[in-house]
């Protein structure tokens, strides 16, 4: 038997086990051979659940079952589910997970476990939901030397900021639907304020430049301070406003890494990635740019993604794949504030002086209260911040090249 | 020694060189051990070239040396490029190409050869140039029962029709520009009738329905009949027009493919994929709707997807990829005239009386002369065909929901 145990049975654990039993014929063939759930741990019962019957408390069940040779976690935090996956891979069973913050923060740690053990910890499903992604950069792009990835990696966030273009919704109503339709959760903060982007872009960097990038050592800016009156420029001058995340290695070897709301301009296909779908552009030496586009969440994509994971695994259970990454310090990274690029803003002040002190710059809209315009030469933050001066500055973004 | 040879020395077959030479360090780490280029084998001379000094002329020498373990096949065609196929995998070496057309119409029997020699016949590069579509359709979607499967699979047919919408240029003009970039071959037949995109519609579906798709079956339409009168009253409709190639699997387990020209609403990812640029749909029921960018054609993207494959080869010399399909048989296709859709009709008549005729249609433009309409419901091609019996018909193209 190969046995398959789910840690968690939320919205992704129990569309894993629905995916694992109604694609059992596909799966089965992929993997070449027929994968078993044995077990799901949580702490709550689930009486008349098609899946009851797999319902344990015990994590220790699974620990100790040799025919349990995968285990799923989808509990997600790095409180009990570090535990548990810690303790799983020590067992010598592969470990497949959803779980952005756990890999983010800990994942150098934990692959370092499961190479020792000489298993598998794969995390496909932590970034892009069902995008097929992480694969992708560390197979099909294995012949580049990556020097870009960046992308639209927060749905809630894009459901958001498309609302407030296309219906001019103001922000707190388009999150308040967003909550109502699930899109977000009734605490939003780790997404409107980037910190769900920041994991998952630390993740991308950590597979394609080989060193682990520490979340805590990236600024992370949300979409709280972006206004109708940002969308109504933005619009006004051909742009959407996405919140991105971004990871450049530099020619030096060093890393800058962010999240912040950029400025797209409508002809770069990032700007009609609409909605709670989620796109991710990679650049390599090679390949140029591609870009990888689909649900960034939801029950079934992620579980499509988790599951593709434990079909992986199967298939390589005598042969580890080769992820991993060393080890990261801070003398690694870039300043991201010193990256140049151009840049919108938005200040209090009449048109007319905006284009007193900035001749060259495209102005967006304004009027006696308020200007929005696009820089035409790029700089660092800080030196825009210092040109800026004058100005009381109500919104200060990115605009993507 | 973990020996490569490249076979054919043209534009795809230099780049492999180039890749395998310039990211060397980040290939060897990727593969888990260095891959040494051997030989190149082709017919020319290349004084002065860098890598004059791999030239081989006799394949023999490639086949009976033990340390080649990779065959790279550039030559394309199914000829000689089928023989030194069929040899290099029943001398035990993996072999991995970017050549459509021997995939497309001997990828089962090659596949099988393979599998009997416990070596891998590897084909990214077949489908879309660099974009990684094959491995992720196997993998990261192998816990999908995937249901469709579209996309822009030709960069010179492409090219063309960006041309025709954005710049008002007619198709010999288009075509000939075309021609003078580069961006399309002296011969053009292969890519303007469909061809080509007709033979990586049939290995996409060999994929992912899992039987070999004879290309020979499937129906191809190129864009030579696509008027400027035609991207008119598409850009008037708020359509672009894209040649796709597509397959559909049917509930009843019969497959219907095609490839034509469409009108694709703008609202559409796919209609803002322009110029020599390519991009799949990937359907399936657990993920949704996935799309996968980039360059489908050039020299380097190419290159990248071939050597790719090559660190996959290496890093599975001893597991074999699950990659393989079944033989396939006329009854499994479905013909695709009877799948239903909305179509796009140019008829020689005037205006008012398509509108006596179809009350119902979006009239997208017209004058005196000619009249171009979308259709407001769902048809198989013969019944569209029958209901405009009573017109000129000068362009008939399906609609992409």
């Amino acid at each position: 038997m190969y046995g398959v145990a789910i840690l968690g049975f939320g919205v992704v654990g129990s569309g894993v086990a629905e995916v694992l039993t109604e694609n059992a014929a596909r799966i089965a063939k992929n993997a070449g051979r027929d994968l078993a759930l044995k077990y799901i741990l949580d702490v709550r019962e689930f009486p008349g659940n098609p899946f009851e019957r797999f319902i344990v408390h015990d994590f220790a069940v699974i620990e100790n079952d040799p025919e349990i040779r995968v285990v799923v976690e989808t509990i997600g935090g790095v409180g009990v589910a570090q535990d548990f996956t810690r303790r799983a891979l020590a067992a010598g069973k592969s470990v497949v997970t959803s779980n952005k913050e756990l890999v983010a923060k800990f994942g150098y740690e934990l692959l370092q476990i499961a190479q020792e053990r000489g298993v598998n910890y794969l995390f496909e499903a932590s970034v892009g939901g069902g995008i097929p992604i992480l694969r992708p950069i560390t197979q099909c792009l294995a012949a580049n030397r990556i020097t870009e990835v960046y992308g639209i990696l927060n749905g809630t966030t894009n459901y958001i900021l498309t609302s407030m273009v296309r219906d001019g919704a103001a922000f707190d109503d388009a999150l308040r639907t967003a909550q109502q339709l699930g899109y977000a959760e009734q605490n939003p903060t780790s997404d409107i304020d980037g910190i769900d982007a920041c994991r998952k872009i630390c993740i991308l960097a950590d597979l394609c430049y080989g060193r682990h990038v520490n979340p805590d050592a990236v600024t992370a800016i949300g979409i709280g301070k972006v206004t109708s009156d940002d969308t109504r420029f933005a619009t006004a001058g051909n742009y959407a406003i996405k919140l991105l995340g971004r990871a450049v290695s530099r020619e030096d070897g060093r890393i800058a890494a962010y999240v912040a709301p950029h400025l797209v301009p409508k002809s770069h296909l990032l700007a009609s990635v609409e909605g709670v779908m989620n796109a991710i552009v990679v650049r390599g030496n090679a390949i140029g740019e591609t870009m990888f586009y689909g649900a960034g969440a939801g029950k079934l994509p992620t579980a499509s993604a988790v599951v593709a994971d434990v079909i992986d695994a199967a298939k390589h259970d005598s042969l580890r794949k080769l992820i991993s990454w060393e080890e990261g310090d801070e003398g690694m990274m870039f300043p991201s504030g010193q990256l140049e690029s151009r840049w919108y803003a938005r200040v209090a002040s009449p048109e007319g002086s905006v284009k007193r002190v900035y001749p060259d710059v495209t102005i967006l809209g304004g009027d006696t209260e308020v200007t929005g315009f696009v820089t035409a030469s790029r700089s660092t933050k800080s030196a825009i911040e210092v040109s800026l001066g004058g100005f009381e500055v109500l919104s200060l973004f990115r605009v993507l090249d």
